[in-house]
């Protein structure tokens, strides 16, 4: 806590705060250069009554510029998919054109793909620009932490090598529910679950490369805006969604972001 | 013609029609979703006097959520590096951060590469949000073509496999000098200059994948927005760039991209 949602009621997209029972409407995001962005304490205008959760349209908490993502950056997983980790974080980079909320639904490449993994991942949520930082800086520009499903079409991403457009189809990057800025990283658990069945299981420190030192890393190579996500990596055991699957991704202490798979024609 | 450019006067970013002499600011971007966005026939309203070019600072022509890239399109380049030509188009994404307007500096990330390349292509600007596209109707989502220099770092590239890293580097992205809403792709010639020299000389007709086939393709994929940017991948004669260097792309009909490398202490 605090954590915060974007979310469409009567067709617009608003900033609220999440608080017992619903969310507080802010009258500023986040991101708009107040105090709240970066420091996290003031907690900024609200407006109207608590709305209850079953009347939002959760939108993803954050509008990146790019999502900065990192394979193989969990051991156990690289080993899964028969590969070495590497010695520095290996980059790519999912469109925000795929980005969807919690409860939206993963649309199935019908025709396109036949093998569509979860790969569940702690992303990171940029709060001010970031250029050149320092590892022992980088807290003063992460906004926070949220949940993500670096959804991928593994058939493809063997078959390019290039992951762009595995990773890439429309609504192949849930994530949500919320931005936490009090989220720390550190041993806590992170799972997935499919249909109620656990299929990957492990905890934030097996990461290869920890949250800060990403932040720095990337920062060298592109200057990161604020609203710019990192998703981490994945742990090991990925394994196929199909339509009609429910999946969740949940990490102690953050939240659980949950997504149906649909198949919908001409898509 | 007509001709957009993005320019900044007196710390404000405007677009600007090209007419002879100089450039008119406009009171609306192309991308406003007025007929001037997709038909291209009404020029739209228009300010002040013609400001000559000596007075522009350009920026890139397009504000894209995504630069999707094609890697390689031209066969004697593949060859060049060792490749075959892929069976499909093989997709990168270069981040907006990465982009700079013509005559802007291309900064050498000095200690983090030893060998950048320059990549002269063709860019086309989408005009308006694009799904599902068929090549036929391609066109009507095209608000026209740019040039690019896909700035890339030969030695991470080969290193990482993945282009992202290599590829992402803040300002290895020129793009400019305009938007030309008229010219249409066929056999132009493409050319690099690099301090005079020419390095690449192809045609666009040399392209494995044509522009509308890659808008129908791209958009099965990922939702294209108004202002995103695919550029087509490079001719052979792919080669260094070195600080001092001046770079220019160049595409008959279209116009010529021009950027100097400069290195820069801490970037």
């Amino acid at each position: 806590m605090p954590r915060y949602v974007n979310f469409t009621l009567m067709g617009k997209h608003r900033w609220g705060l999440v608080v017992d029972g619903g969310v507080l409407e802010l009258t500023s995001s986040p991101y708009d250069g107040g105090p709240l962005a970066v420091e996290g304490e003031d907690e900024g205008g609200v407006r109207g009554d608590v709305l209850p959760w079953d009347l939002l349209v959760l939108d993803p908490p954050a509008r990146p510029t790019k999502v900065v993502a990192v394979g193989r950056n969990y051991a156990e997983h690289a080993a899964e998919l028969g590969n070495d980790v590497p010695a520095e974080p290996l980059l790519f980079i999912k469109p925000p054109s795929c980005l969807i909320g919690h409860d939206a639904a993963i649309v199935y490449p019908t025709g396109q793909t036949e093998l569509v993994h979860h790969e569940g991942e702690l992303a990171l949520v940029i709060g001010r620009r970031a250029r050149h930082v320092a590892e022992a800086d980088a807290d003063r520009y992460i906004l926070g932490y949220t949940v993500m499903n670096d959804v991928t079409a593994r058939d493809l991403q063997r078959k390019d090598v290039q992951f762009t457009r595995a990773k890439s189809f429309d609504t192949f990057g849930p994530l949500g529910p919320w931005v936490d800025t009090d989220f720390a990283p550190a041993d806590q658990r992170i799972r997935v679950h499919v249909n109620g069945e656990l299929r990957q299981d492990s905890t934030l420190d097996k990461m290869v490369f920890q949250p800060r030192f990403l932040v720095a890393y990337v920062s060298r190579i592109m200057t990161l805006e604020p609203g710019d996500v990192i998703t981490t990596g994945t742990p090991s055991g990925v394994g196929p969604l199909l339509p009609g699957d429910t999946v969740e991704v949940s990490i102690a202490g953050l939240g659980a972001l949950r997504n149906a798979v649909v198949a919908v024609s001409g898509s």
